[in-house]
């Protein structure tokens, strides 16, 4: 096995091998295992959330990560960002023929330990070979279920006037360095991607500082702009922010300044985004800060009811200025 | 809206878009209406199923289906062989840029009359766009939970020597239909494929008959042999058909002879295979038969311990031969 074949994917022997091989010898548990048609699971009690999605990030390996990571912490913290406790993941591949078996099993690996070091193991898994051309490499599915506590409601229309705004860490971190690498550039310092999943820290404040959390969002695809943009259109609110508040980092805010690009379009795999009840801002700064994955965390701003719907930057000058959704370029396969 | 273009896939103003106008134009439901990162489910008590499957069927429209429907059901399927009863799925779709929306609308509009009919809804979704000549047009993942009675235990493990292998209907429709399409081969007769969902059939057959299916499974891509194969070496146990007794279509085996393909290893994808104990296999066929979905039901076959972990058609002159889990003729893209 030293490239993907279309056998691979074929249901028969390739497959078991490949099964037993990479999949089994990286990722095995007792549910797995059985490789029916579906898995089942322990029996559940409780409200249980449910996320998707896709994964197409050009280039697949990146400084700080790869695909495979990138797939498993992108799941978690979906299902993290309605406080739910993530239980376990599905994996779907659709691989390119003539993709490196040893690229393959290098993202494999990391997503094992990224599961592992998440404590959210692949229960079932389902995999596709396409003809050369027909895809990029691979792209990688995970979808997840959590369980949701039954006083935990963390929605976007719950944001509430007067609600701070804070963000868990520096901005922009992955999308500028996906972009960087793609564009080819050489950054002096270090860019790299943020990906890390952040249920941990949810659960902690959750569970600690019940209620203080009103939404969550993860400013993935997009950034923190359409995230927030998001949330006061559902909430009819005004989301403000105080633009030397936001944690950048300086190599960041650099290769953003050479690239003409907004941080607050950029996207972040390791980041969510709190709105929290006011007097209740200091105790989850506090906590976040307490944590590896928020030690970075700041309030950004707050929730106002000046311009239902939109989001306002005060600059470090004074300035004022309407934030868009999104700044019109579009910037594919970030994530 | 007339083609997809890179900027559906950005998160931003033309994501909402498709969203707003297609999606949830087609798919609406209190649950996916929220658009938050993950969907939340009311409360569930009991085992939970959870599948994953990508689709990459080509062509992606084809008589007696799309790419679409098949998603849906094929999912439904993969939770219903293990006797769950599905409640949702999600939708991750990667599409390539240039892709017509009219193309997009058929597809969608064709998951929105599959989850209808199935009764089951997509819940949380997720659309990323590649550029041109990096994807085929369309490929989805759906994944789906599902529920299982606490008493039901339906794995390839608990077959049993004597039960009687069930095949709910006529072979090899779907694979036949792509390939005869993909081709370009004008056939006789009708052929179409056979997609539909066996969740109803399935719970019919565990709510009437409990305790008297084994194992299912259903034999979509690389067909009835590795499906029987893989219980065989689950279960330790050996497979004997009876040839004389499978059902195929005339046109679909007349479309096989002239294609030199053996309808034991072409896809289905609305049909199950059932192991059933031999005292009660007269009821579950009856029942089969008495259904929409399994109508043309039949015996094909029983399970010995002749030869262990292997699968042996018995032809109509009276011979004896190993039907090897797959043929050797990787089809890519059947479903």
């Amino acid at each position: 096995m030293k490239t993907i074949l279309l056998d691979h994917g074929s249901g028969g022997r390739a497959s078991q091998e490949l099964i037993g091989e990479l999949f089994l010898r990286y990722l095995d548990n007792p549910i797995l295992h059985r490789l029916e048609d579906s898995a089942v699971l322990e029996s559940q009690t409780g409200r249980l959330a449910f996320s998707t999605d896709s994964y197409v990030v050009d280039p697949i390996f990146f400084p700080g990560g790869n695909i495979g990571e990138l797939a498993v912490n992108g799941t978690i913290n979906d299902l993290a960002m309605r406080g739910a406790n993530p239980l376990c993941l599905s994996l779907g591949l659709i691989l390119e023929e003539g993709l490196p078996v040893a690229d393959l099993e290098k993202i494999i690996a990391s997503i094992a330990e990224a599961t592992k070091a998440a404590g959210v193991p692949v229960v079932t898994g389902d995999t596709k070979v396409v003809p050369r051309g027909k895809a990029d490499k691979i792209f990688i599915n995970t979808s997840g279920i959590g369980v949701v506590e039954p006083d935990c409601e963390i929605t976007a229309d719950r944001a509430r006037e007067g609600d701070r705004i804070i963000l868990s860490g520096s901005l922009a971190d992955h999308g500028i360095t996906i972009l960087t690498r793609r564009a080819g550039l050489e950054v002096t310092g270090e860019l790299k991607s943020d990906t890390m999943a952040l249920h941990t820290l949810v659960g902690q404040l959750t569970r600690e500082l019940p209620g203080a959390v009103h939404t969550l969002r993860d400013p993935t695809r997009g950034g923190l702009a359409p995230s927030l943009s998001e949330i006061a259109a559902a909430a009819n609110l005004c989301m403000v922010l105080a633009e030397p508040a936001i944690p950048v980092r300086p190599t960041v805010a650099a290769a953003c300044e050479l690239m003409g690009l907004d941080p607050l379009y950029l996207a972040n795999e390791g980041k969510c985004v709190a709105l929290v009840a006011a007097e209740r801002a200091d105790e989850v700064l506090a906590l976040m800060r307490s944590t590896r994955e928020g030690s970075e965390a700041a309030i950004i701003g707050q929730v106002t009811a000046e311009y239902p719907g939109r989001v306002v930057l005060k600059t470090a000058i004074g300035g004022e200025r309407l934030v868009e959704p999104l700044s019109g370029e579009p910037l594919p396969r970030i994530c």
